[in-house]
């Protein structure tokens, strides 16, 4: 029997973040069709960034890694909050990592590993996914990454 | 009994343009599924677009959020052309907004507020949708935003 | 009877390149409902990119469109992998294409052509989609372009 994927969390050392409260006109995650949309997630924890700037200048690619990873988490939390629970989530159907970026940096296929490694962690071959990666001029709030999420469920 | 999309909108001074005729091997809006999407718009009036230049340069927040709601209502135009009208578009799915970004410029979720809350008004609960908002370097045509959507009809 | 899609490349001179090997945790397409989904692809020939840099910069207008067309080829490679060859392919749905521009570039759609024709090319009225054309502030790998595709198949 395949161990669950709160006990994936839990031997990552992670549990499961708080998903913001809707805001007006926008939530952060939704069913459409057969699949859940999310919203694009910032990587905060307890409403803080866990980094602010552009990755390459004020942000170095390890922080970049570690931030698109809480981010990934944060669009698993808000996938969760619709599919009514984590072990509802069927697959990770598509991941995309927008990179806060310097001209010069190319390395968002790195950054975006950190969300692509903690969904194949959690969810094993179920967490198997198609990705877009690319560098923005600039993110809300200055944060380094935002991640999105489609899954089944 | 609620009041319709269209008296919405006529209520908020506003009529759906027209939609710009397809060119070549794109169009402004096709069936996906269960969902019509939508081509990124450009915020046109009459074919010419309202502002012009990043946001946060040549063009002042205000300026953006104005043109945010623009470029959303042209998206709505080209999605009910294909549902067979306004009314047969049963929910706002997923929106998109890139905001074309001064590499200093952070508020690209105020700028999509203006699109947010243009579907809030004419379409109510209907309207709650998930959303991305970034900062792209640039946008067609010079444009300040860009705005996508996906919708249930 | 409609000549193939095969039959269509080759009057193009060209043929479905090798897909690349899936890396880790993501692949370059699959099944996301009645549609397949491919990750952002790159402009790559035999592994390497056929230019390298931004547009407007390093990279012409004409080589970005041919880069294009050339990342738009794999991403139909992709999906024709996941969908069990090209005649599978029923309708190309959507294309997005991230263009690496400089700030002052404003030819995204004119870039995200050489994708859009190709697949008009070899699709005809099936290769009729939504698009959105942005420019990234940069791309992995000093990527000039990066397309996107979902397929009904």
């Amino acid at each position: 029997m395949p161990r669950s994927r709160r006990d994936a969390l839990a031997a990552l050392g992670l549990e499961l973040p708080p998903v913001a409260a809707p805001v007006a006109a926008y939530v952060p995650a939704r069913r459409i069709g057969t699949q859940i949309w999310t919203s694009g997630q910032l990587p905060t924890v307890a409403g803080e960034l866990v980094a602010v700037g552009k990755v390459g200048v004020e942000v170095s690619l390890e922080e970049a890694v570690a931030a698109a990873r809480v981010a990934a988490l944060n669009a698993v939390a808000a996938a969760a909050s619709v599919a009514g629970g984590l072990d509802r989530i069927q697959r990770i159907s598509r991941v995309v990592v927008y990179v806060a970026s310097a001209p010069d940096f190319f390395a968002q296929a790195t950054v975006a590993n950190g969300a692509s490694e903690l969904l194949h962690q959690v969810f094993g071959e179920d967490g198997i996914h198609v990705r877009s990666a690319l560098g923005a001029a600039a993110l809300p709030l200055n944060s380094p990454v935002e991640v999105e999420l489609v899954v089944d469920a």
